[in-house]
């Protein structure tokens, strides 16, 4: 094995290519997830062109947020802006007809194209070729293209092209309509979102190859244009559109400002267009994309989970971060979770750190929501919410329907009792700075958000007579054990974030005395308080230790052990919790994600090697890997490989790479597992590479799978351009 | 004064008619709900032909319930089959540009008519006459009529009729689209419930007066049809509209059939249609109408207050009854409480018996769904749900938001514990009983009802060691007072019903034997059950009486005496519940509703004269008129009456004639209050009249207003029509 410092080299498009072959309608839901494309701001699920009754359509833009109640703020679903319908002697063109078919996302770009031929006669197909991409150099911008082509005869062709307000988040409402208009140059939809009021433009401009009979048609909400024309063999005809779609949040009159997007990717062309996206594109991968060799599988999924990443990863506002489905479906409505900064952040602090910067920067930006939230439970300071969307207030369903159509609701502690998002914050933080040594952002936004979170902790902690302090009823990684006592991950990152948030008032009174003095003035830090973060760092109760094994929470190892048979039985298809329900489980050691392990993965130098592989051999084998938490398998991987078990490493990374794109989990129709995807990225990077950032550089500790003859990939430490490439050589 | 029973005689137009002059946009929903029409099938709120933004349009079906998640059933709000825009020179004719305008629903027949003349030019106008009704003979079918006419010169008209599949309730879809067509004889649309799955049919087929050009509109979900032509001065245009929507719920082909229902009003005609419907209508106000001379306001608001509830009554099935908010929107989603058995249903056994026959048949086809309710907390027999919509089944919201908003959740306890609608029910039973002498109905299927609830109330006693039985954790009609002990109006009803159920088999075993004999062996009644009857009724906690006065339950009395300077306060906006909390106010003796009183309303007999004046007089001064219940001012009006106040009877009579007419709540937008609709006409009828049922007969006990110089009203006395004709002889 060695590792070496190259530039990266051009690739072939086998490793790129994501394609699905022809019309499965039971995996309609699953493969609008799976073909869905986006720039940083603006995405669209694999919808069809011409829709269809059973589709789960969505198209979403960071910072549309709208609310029905509270707790059900979600982005909004767009207005329709990519349908496009075909009608050939006024039969409809629809690809459940088609024979076969073909759908391929190339991730070097984002152009997504489906092909199919729809039968007209005996001999003769309609060919067929829609494609589309979000420009990542035009935040408000896309352009689809439409071909078709006769292969014998002639016909008549209509072709529809509009926009909607029609739209829905599985089955609830967003927008009232404000106008609409019809034109040559195009059609319009100004819509308003609902709860908050947002407005929004949407200008789509069609472009035709041959000329065409045009009726412009003004159903309500719904604008169109309708092109008539006789198509003829072996003259093939384009429409391409070009798409601007605009939010009243950065301009005043967004129909115009969309007006200006549509007018500038139409005087561009296609071509032009799509290859300043893609050249966007190509600095994009220059920056993080893993080469992997000798495993065709692990090469198009990592890069493939690093493409849906950065499909929504907020490139152009510091008000929006990844919620845990990504911009990709309806699932957790778009909220952030410590998901983002503790699974996802990572890639892009290593590879994009502006990115990662804009992504820290929607909490720092939410910090009175964290406050509003601490005092709302008669603590100080800033306790970030559980589940936070666009004003930054909590917005965690207190309950939630226990399961569909059941009619039982079920309690969700996690709003209330999950508090280490506080310091898993602080520690992505803590961890941006020391990759990229932004000193500024630490200085101008981060410290902050470390105090705040340091004074939530210290007035959380409950002190005993005995002077040690507790962390009572609260929830840890492992949700299926609600209401424990001093949770091991939450204890110890709280003491880490309390002696983290004074080491950072000292660099900041030494390298920023004014902001230091203003800071601790704005937030009542004195002498006292940081007596108390101290105090509380050193007695805050540590978990028992068993044969060097961490107890995951006060009488966790009381519990009744786990049911070996049952949890590692193959055939099983509930998680544990549903098997032996929201109390039996709580009897039992299984746990949901691996807890402990979780915390040898934040602040790994709290484990030496057997201690690692002791809490590993415990922990692992207590998990439910399979039906438990999305969260757990990269993790898993990371420490396996850490602990010196290479096959459960490779085991555990298979499951999340195939979290969406095999749909292991039966959800994938709901989004993008954003947290799995990132995991996947820290699993090859600081699971196989072992890579490590040290006081002087960084070192790695390669432990490749026996099939990976080489491993590539870049990051950026301080600013600086590293190259890792590592080869098997057995 | 005298009474005297003679025949109806016809009426003048002046107390028929409710008129609104002008478009008031913030009072938009309001006059929905006041201009809703209906056939006791099919709805449609006075929404407007074009539509408007601010709109809360509504058109509903018996039957026809869709489910969101199990609490959340409703009605679906129906495809739009009402829409009808116009264009003059391309400009779009919209009713708040008109100059004035006026709507009038006709109360005899239903017919609704909103014209207003729309500015063209200097010394033109457009005039608009929109007419609708839907048919009393047609379940599903409804005309449009809609003329328009030039002032002067000449114009370009575009009219757009179709029909549409884009609609809501509140936010919620509940359609998907199946299918649509435009063409010369009209437009069809087919959609399903999203849930329920339930196929509906929509035909709108219009006749235009005038030769105009023709196009299709085929846009997804809006089926239309375009007629262009010349308009000139003195030659207007009449567009009709003959529309039939049939769910598939009696018929497998429900375009079919709706295509049937149209093509019967289109050869009709409109002016044969809407004779036929206004003689059915002319038949219902022979049967219920109520005359009163003197009090203009109390004439129109009593027959306005018939008309809706015989807009909503199923006329055409045993499979629906009345939702608390008729079916005229969407408070409450349509479900079914007591208030249907205990304020509206009165006046249809009185008047209509056999649209009260279907309502009760509702309820006994319902019994399954009481059973599992029983079942599932442990008790034996039927448990009618608080909110019961299609399958009958429990389904009030153990959960609702506290305020739009808040994100704050409250406990609702009303479908856990308000039990008291199990005996309302079986009261309603026999009052239809006694003043229809329909025994067939008793015998088939009103029996089961009372026995399997009177086994409930037999299980759900609890004995005390002294022998007594409770009711314990129950709430009572005052919904401000939650988990109490032996209520009273809820202690006597179950007291009343074991009694009654013991009869009612003794009857049973008498004129049916075999049939009781069935049932007892069913339901397992045996001897024992009949002894336990029998012993929880007689030992069922009575309430304490303190100077004749029943306490509303256990320790009401020790209960703090109302702030009377707070509850009498004139200005006071905002329910006791709120100003004081909702524990605040259970530590008083506030009270929503009256709750002994509603006693003496239900069982009259238990009270004679001066106990029911003293409970009027301790408890009414303690109840929350304004802003409490909408049952409760009726109730008030009828024991005031009772009681010898007058003038607190004609008072408490305005505030229910005013709930909807006037919006003296300010949430008539959600619908029409059909609690105090119904108790609107017994305030009339066993208040002001004093009509009481005698063995033999009927009596009369007249204190009518001051300003009545006559009263006169109809009911059937087993089969036989009764004219009561009541004169003030002042």
């Amino acid at each position: 094995m060695t590792g070496a410092r190259v530039p990266l080299a051009d690739q072939d498009a086998a490793g790129w290519m994501v394609g699905r072959d022809g019309f499965d309608p039971g995996r309609m839901g699953h493969r609008e997830t799976v073909f869905t494309i986006g720039n940083g701001n603006l995405s669209l699920r694999g919808t069809f062109e011409e829709g269809h009754p059973q589709e789960t359509a969505g198209s979403f833009m960071h910072r549309v947020w709208d609310d029905l109640d509270v707790h059900a703020t979600e982005l909004a679903n767009l207005p329709r802006w990519w349908g496009l319908d075909l009608w050939l002697d006024d039969r409809r063109v629809r690809y459940e007809d088609a024979a076969g078919g073909r759908r391929t996302l190339d991730l070097r770009t984002g152009l997504l194209r489906r092909a199919f031929d729809w039968p007209v006669a005996a001999g003769a197909d309609l060919k067929v070729r829609h494609e589309r991409f979000i420009s990542l150099v035009e935040p408000y911008g896309a352009m689809l293209r439409t071909t078709v082509e006769l292969t014998a005869g002639v016909a008549d062709l209509r072709v529809r092209v509009g926009a909607s307000v029609h739209v829905e988040n599985t089955g609830r409402l967003h927008w009232r309509l404000v106008g609409q208009s019809a034109g040559e140059d195009g059609v319009t939809l100004v819509a308003v979102t609902r709860g908050t009021g947002i407005p929004i433009g949407v200008v789509v401009r069609p472009r035709l190859s041959a000329s065409a009979d045009l009726t412009p048609g003004d159903a309500d909400g719904q604008p169109a244009l309708d092109y008539r024309l006789t198509l003829r063999a072996g003259e093939p005809v384009e429409i391409i559109r070009s798409v601007g779609i605009v939010p009243a949040i950065d301009t005043a009159v967004p129909l115009n400002a969309a007006r200006e997007v549509s007018d500038r990717l139409d005087t561009m062309g296609w071509s032009a267009a799509l290859t300043a996206s893609s050249e966007a594109w190509a600095q994009v991968w220059a920056d993080c994309d893993v080469e992997i060799d000798g495993d065709p599988e692990a090469q198009l999924s990592v890069r493939y989970n690093l493409f849906q990443l950065n499909a929504a990863a907020p490139r152009f506002t510091e008000d929006a971060s990844i919620g845990a489905k990504t911009l990709s479906g309806y699932g957790y409505r778009h909220h952030v979770f410590w998901d983002t900064e503790s699974f996802m952040l990572p890639v892009f602090t290593f590879t994009q750190p502006d990115v990662a910067r804009n992504m820290l920067a929607y909490r720092c930006r939410r910090l009175a929501g964290a406050r509003a939230k601490a005092a709302a439970a008669g603590r100080s300071g800033a306790q970030f919410p559980w589940e936070s969307a666009g004003t930054g207030a909590e917005v965690t369903p207190p309950w939630i329907e226990a399961a569909a159509g059941s009619g039982a609701r079920m309690r969700v502690w996690s709003g209330d009792l999950e508090v280490h998002i506080t310091a898993d914050i602080a520690l992505a933080v803590v961890q941006y700075w020391t990759v990229t040594g932004d000193d500024a952002f630490v200085r101008d936004q981060g410290a902050e958000v470390i105090l705040d979170g340091a004074r939530f902790w210290a007035s959380l902690a409950r002190a005993d007579a005995d002077g040690s302090f507790h962390l009572r009823d609260v929830v840890g990684p492992d949700e299926y054990h609600e209401h424990v006592d001093d949770n091991a991950y939450t204890n110890l990152l709280a003491a880490w974030h309390l002696r983290t948030a004074d080491r950072v008032l000292a660099w900041l009174e030494r390298t920023a005395p004014e902001r230091a003095g203003r800071l601790s003035a704005d937030l009542g830090i004195g002498p006292e308080e940081r007596r108390r973060w101290a105090q509380v760092a050193d007695h805050l109760a540590p978990p028992r230790i068993r044969d060097r094994v961490l107890e995951q929470f006060a009488g966790y190892f009381d519990r009744d052990d786990v049911d070996a048979a049952r949890l590692r039985n193959p055939a099983r298809q509930l998680s544990m919790q549903v098997l032996l329900g929201a109390e039996g489980v709580q009897r039992t050691q299984t746990v949901k994600q691996p807890d402990v392990l979780m915390l040898a993965f934040q602040l790994p130098d709290l484990f030496d090697a057997e201690s690692l592989a002791a809490n590993y051999h415990y922990y692992d084998p207590r998990t439910d890997h399979e039906q438990g938490s999305s969260l757990g398998p990269a993790v898993s991987s990371v420490i396996a490989a850490r602990a010196g078990d290479p096959a459960a490493a490779y085991a555990q990374f298979l499951r999340a790479a195939r979290a969406d794109l095999d749909d292991v989990r039966g959800n994938a129709s709901d989004g993008i597992h954003g947290a799995s995807a990132g995991g996947l990225w820290q699993a090859v990077v600081l699971g196989f590479a072992g890579l490590r950032i040290t006081d002087d550089g960084w070192t790695v500790e390669p432990r490749l799978p026996a099939t990976w003859q080489r491993l590539r990939f870049a990051f950026r430490l301080r600013g600086v351009r590293q190259i890792v490439e590592l080869r098997n050589d057995h």
